[in-house]
């Protein structure tokens, strides 16, 4: 049995706009339907796979399990880090949180912003190194590399390995990214595969490692574990210890320095998407070197990645070479795609002129739902709000707005001062204001309402919560 | 005193999405916070100016007015076309409506979709002209090349001529649009200016023009006046005679047959906006050669185009040379500058897929305001609509929806079956499915309402008028 373990913390700013701090890349739709997480849980799922474990953000919780839930999926456990501290503690705290059981569990390890296209000849190279793995070896994976990469680390191995078997081969050592003539030099070579940061091992051989490596980090991690709290199938490590724990990742905490390690070669396909040129790339361009997402038209253009990101938002591209052109409702961003790698200036400038598209999408996750902003004026503001079955938001009251609820789907809980009632499709309450107010959904089916709110201030801060079912202040 | 005669019925895509058929270009701000059509009615007023003629389309009599009650000017006229016919009808038509009480009303004609940036230096010019058009001639502007454009007719001046005098000069013959070499001769001949298919005439003198060289446009256009009916304001000209007027421009109507021309120098500026390329060129480039608007980011651009014209969207660009984005919330364009030409092809593959984007704004300008949907589910509809103060919605009823009214801004009148009642910002009404119902903005501000349909259909077409003031179906 292999226990997937999911990273899901980071919030990269290389794919803005359609990744943002508020919701990341890995969960947007990249790729087809699901998003990256959504098809990383389901790539390491079936036979012989225990339910996922996830480590993440605190503002990405809700997201986890909405995006589980979507694709049908339970999670054994969802650890939140109280604040991103790269890969070395989360990985830790995953292999404590699995030892409380089993110190022999297998751990597979692996970001969830990636692209696996060839989902089974991932999970036989994963069954492939689990011997290795069991007799308590650190097994990494090492991508066949396909060009002279300079962004990614190399994995260098042994004299006599060979980097294109189907089983663990030993490993010389970790390359840092190298310049491009070294880059070449690797590929050339053939004995170097790129470091994707995935990994197998059991539970207890990679504490060993931490005990060996980075004492330090196991026992601050290991009393955030201790002082956790556990809240709606969440288990919160306790921030004061996991705070101590050093920023960095697992291959310079432990691997660099460990000697039982193996290398998995696998060459069926992978990319860390870490950039707009790299989802053009693994996108599969057409005869013409053009990605075109629907509602996306390219006229005489060739080599150009061109997505509309939101429904009934129309791009046209014409005359283009080596584009990329991704268009949203409150952003739109257009690069030469040799300049990709520069996008987080963009986001460094929206942020410097306080534009929220710089981090946040129009679209709001909460605990119970989402909302988006429809029409803002100088007096009110029209909002979409979706409340997801059994979920309801906070009673709570406002100092300087009335609203004006009107439920357009699924039937709505609505409590306002002492009187509680039902609305269906097609009803509509008023909201005084001061008056203390609270809105669930009962029914099995997403509630949808449109609010219209009117007032003089109209910030998310002017909220009085009295309840908070997901203990909010 | 001159009477301007504004033409603004046509319907240009070339600079699409800005543009676009339901809103063109000269109703657009595409310079500055005034549209093209408002800064040319400002420009010829004031002193010796009599208050403009209009000649446009029925789609847009309300843009009309609406844009010159903006700008607190009302015209002598607003000619209706029944359907766009190309210049020569159009300008026939305004000068047998001025003749009837002035035969010799000088009338300036003017497209409405230019920009002339120096608007003192453009009356002096008119002015200087009047002498030769109150002697019976025909006075048309030549503007001074400044390159060897190929998109224009050109106006070769007689030997002898002076192409830099500030008086009229006598014309040798019209130039059709020429090659590039052609082009380039005659810049640097000198004796040649660009036709702007601006003039200045009697209204006497071109209908005798008219007389000798298109009698029979002379008929159908002065039957179509005849015929024409006058409702709020309004000349409607009388659409069986006036579809036998040829689809044709006065140039060649009248312009290239008569022999009392006179051409007027004009080297003060002058662009047609014939494509987002001259829109750069206008805006006044910075010392990297870039154009952006607000909300708009160039980073590491040249001689780049950067237009975002949905309040609240932002616009990236990066590493982007010779560039064009324009960037709505409904529409996107990204276009090299050298291809700004082939904008139209956007809009024909737009059409082709049904995309209402190719022809219509998401604002839909009614002759009491306009509206336009924020938000559209499975079985609801969210609008914002903004009805003008002492405007009136028809008298109507649905048989698939209800709606659900919140004031936002300002007071409505609102009528639902033998209730009239007036609602002021933060109250609503019910419209049930069936009622019959009317809204009013009594007052002296905007109206602003939020209205959210439910129901099984939403389409515009699912409406019943039993009044209206507008005369609608």
């Amino acid at each position: 049995m292999i226990h997937p373990v999911l990273l899901c913390g980071g919030s990269g700013t290389r794919l803005w706009p359609l990744s943002r701090k508020s919701y990341p890349k890995q969960f947007a739709r990249l790729m087809g339907d699901e998003s990256l997480f959504q098809a990383s849980a389901r790539r390491l799922s079936g036979e012989g796979f225990a339910a996922p474990l996830i480590v993440t953000g605190d503002p990405f919780r809700f997201i986890v399990t909405e995006q589980l839930a979507q694709t049908r999926q339970a999670p054994q456990g969802i650890l939140i880090e109280p604040e991103g501290r790269n890969t070395a503690p989360a990985v830790l705290a995953a292999a404590l949180w699995l030892a409380e059981s089993d110190e022999d569990a297998l751990m597979l390890v692996a970001p969830s912003d990636h692209v696996i296209p060839d989902a089974a000849a991932f999970r036989a190279a994963a069954t492939a190194a689990t011997p290795r793995a069991k007799a308590g070896d650190l097994v990494t994976f090492g991508i066949t590399p396909d060009r002279a990469e300079t962004g990614y680390g190399y994995l260098e191995l042994a004299k006599g390995a060979d980097a294109a078997a189907d089983t663990p081969q030993s490993l010389a050592r970790f390359v840092e990214k190298p310049d491009e003539a070294r880059a070449r030099e690797m590929v050339a070579d053939g004995n170097f595969l790129w470091n994707a940061g995935i990994f197998l091992f059991t539970a207890g051989a990679v504490l060993d490692a931490y005990r060996a490596h980075a004492p330090a980090m196991l026992d601050a991690v290991g009393r955030a574990l201790q002082g956790a709290s556990c809240d709606l199938g969440f288990t919160r490590l306790d921030a004061g210890p996991w705070v101590e724990a050093e920023d960095t990742s697992i291959d310079y905490a432990i691997m660099e320095k460990a000697d039982n390690l193996a290398v998995m070669p696998y060459a069926a396909g992978w990319s860390d998407l870490g950039g707009w040129d790299a989802v053009w790339m693994e996108s599969g361009p057409d005869d013409q070197g053009n990605v075109c997402s629907d509602h996306a038209t390219a006229i005489s253009c060739e080599d150009t990645l061109l997505r509309s990101e939101t429904p009934g938002l129309e791009l046209v591209g014409i005359g283009l070479k080596d584009m990329i052109a991704i268009a949203m409702n409150d952003a739109v961003l257009v690069a030469h795609k040799s300049q990709a790698q520069r996008v987080k200036e963009a986001v460094t400038a929206l942020k410097a002129r306080g534009a929220s598209q710089a981090v946040q999408l129009p679209r709001d996750y909460r605990p119970w739902g989402w909302y988006e902003s429809l029409a803002i004026g100088g007096r009110f503001q029209v909002k979409r709000i979706v409340v997801n079955p059994g979920a309801a938001l906070s009673l709570q009251s406002h100092h300087h707005r009335s609203e004006h609820w009107i439920v357009v789907e699924g039937t709505a809980r609505v409590t306002v001062g002492d009187e509680v009632k039902l609305l269906t499709e097609n009803q509509s309450v008023y909201i005084p204001l001061g008056a203390v107010h609270r809105m669930e959904n009962p029914g099995k089916l997403p509630m949808v309402l449109i609010e219209v709110q009117t007032g003089s201030y109209l910030g998310e801060d002017d909220i009085i919560r009295y309840e908070d079912v997901y203990a909010r202040d």
